[in-house]
């Protein structure tokens, strides 16, 4: 069944999105305005489950690429957001039927929502990720072969342009340096699928997964619950640690916000990020890492910290939660595990087991 | 009257493309092995001169873009070359009519020879330079309002992308970066021009004027005269210098082959580069600069020495030649000027004189 995104829900999924954000994503805040925006000159979008994706269905991937740290400074309009769905509609020379999610995470979850809003297009109910991830390549559609060229990217200055490359790792590099130069963040669109293909390779009911987790810290606030255990309880996870922040390091480094944060509690919690939360350690030892969610939840409110938020003195708490089981097969983990991402230690699962797949 | 570039008259043209290439455009044996390759394969180049290319003409150039020094290392193949070609034609919905070359200057006064070979084109006997300039934006058809987008761009490894920038200095930064993480050397094709266009905008007779010179330099040997005046007579240049090279400085940084040489002589003379010859300083005195032509050439030989060439002991003569009149303009030695270059300098003509234009 086909469902409404209305302005009422942006909220929550903003909130939800940014907890699966798992840090990255950038500001909410920015993203639930863009999406409102679109809603309201445009009217609400309709969300489309992945088995009722026709099997001729053109289907394009919207999202920012760049480092949300810089986008908070710079808010895209609709045309910006519009402009590489466009582009890539011509070079192709077929209609756009859908728009969906690369990721679900932060602002790559509502930008598509002002995409399709504003082309007028239905939005599919599904991600590329179950969460975000850093890299452009970094979502299951490349692990079931679909190209993630021809990609098209703008700028809001009126650059665009078309990659049509050998592999999607070509596609993150030079698309990564042409988002470096045109200002740190760029609008991108590309991973053309079928309806069955799709289906075959996006997450499921990521955008109600969104809802439910924004709407559910909403509710436990409200009843004076516990919106943290909520998250985790939605989420199928677990608390990692509770204390406060004491240290962070961050640089923007080749488009990337990269950096550290320690945090002080029962001992003391190192979260080592790329845009989002990679490694979570408790005294050097490993308790988590990617492909599993690590999120820092403010530690009364539920409210999801990303990683460009995280202050001094903050109090908070450090959730793991489940990947999407695709992420923790061998070719998936030399795609997003620790290993891709300098750290050589094997993929600790959300629960403190290890993975045997040596990626 | 249309012309024909064969095997027999490559070395010659190459020779003088390193000429007019004032130290930048590459190896002139790597350009010139690509042009007879492609001439074996698929016969002579017709060259057309501007006066007889048709209004509705579609007139693209090609070009390598990246660090010269890199190419000597990764030779370029027939594909490759005509990659761009093909992507852009493709991107247009036209069919190509012409190739032309983007500056007269080393690989790039081969390299659209090749491609014209290879493409089944004929070739403009003209240029958008009349020598080399390091930056994809520093033609004559910018100054025309020519944009260089859309531009293609392409690597050996199959990767293809499309720009459509703002204006052609973006194109330049955009395709650079690319160029950069793409390995130094990709192929370029845009400046998408009619035919009433491209005889406004090139420079007429180039690929005629390259041949010239290198014949010149040749037959001067042969007849045991001296090549080098042989040089600065066709160019209606004077020799600034002559000397002994005592000191090579050079990086490749951003995709530029940057550095400065001395030379001993009567005095010291510093040439400062950027895959081209931006600057001849005489104990410190700036005797010649951008946008005039600099050049070294071996003392006796008169052959072209390239900025990668240049060695320690090497006895040479330094040239300066005029550049096409239209470079002195004060909105054209904004974007090739010496002070564009970093330098706070006004432009230094061929003859001493310096520019009255505060640019």
């Amino acid at each position: 069944m086909s469902w409404r995104v209305d302005s009422a829900s942006i909220d929550d999924l903003a909130r939800g999105a940014a907890v699966l954000g798992t840090g990255g994503g950038g500001d909410p805040y920015i993203g639930a305005l863009l999406a409102k925006r679109a809603i309201a000159e445009h009217g609400p979008v309709t969300a489309v489950r992945l088995d009722e994706l026709p099997e001729d269905a053109l289907v394009l991937t919207v999202a920012m690429m760049g480092a949300p740290t810089v986008m908070v400074e710079k808010l895209p309009g609709l045309d910006e957001v519009m402009g590489p769905v466009r582009a890539l509609g011509t070079y192709l020379g077929r209609p756009v039927t859908h728009v969906a999610c690369a990721e679900a995470g932060g602002v790559n979850s509502t930008i598509p929502i002002a995409a399709a809003a504003a082309l007028g297009l239905p939005l599919v109910d599904g991600d590329g990720m179950g969460r975000a991830f850093p890299e452009l390549q970094m979502v299951l559609p490349t692990l079931y072969g679909v190209s993630a060229s021809p990609l098209a990217f703008s700028d809001e200055k009126g650059n665009v342009g078309v990659l049509q490359t050998v592999d999607n790792l070509w596609t993150e590099r030079i698309a990564r340096v042409a988002a470096v130069e045109m200002g740190c963040s760029i609008m991108i669109s590309g991973f053309a699928m079928s309806g069955a293909q799709a289906r075959e390779s996006l997450v499921d009911g990521s955008l109600r997964q969104c809802i439910d987790l924004g709407a559910g810290i909403r509710e436990a606030r409200e009843l004076k619950l516990d919106p943290v255990e909520r998250v985790a309880g939605l989420l199928g996870g677990r608390e990692l640690f509770s204390g406060k922040v004491v240290d962070v390091q961050r640089g923007t480094t080749s488009g990337f916000a990269r950096g550290t944060a320690r945090i002080d509690g029962a001992g003391e919690l190192t979260l080592r990020f790329q845009n989002e939360h990679l490694i979570a350690e408790l005294d050097g030892r490993t308790l988590a890492t990617t492909p599993d969610l690590i999120m820092v939840l403010e530690h009364d409110s539920g409210e999801p910290i990303t990683t460009e938020g995280l202050r001094y003195g903050q109090r908070v708490r450090v959730l793991a939660a489940p990947s999407d089981p695709r992420w923790h097969s061998e070719e998936a983990l030399a795609m997003v595990g620790p290993r891709y991402f300098g750290y050589d230690i094997p993929a600790h699962r959300f629960d403190g087991t290890v993975s045997a797949v040596h990626a």
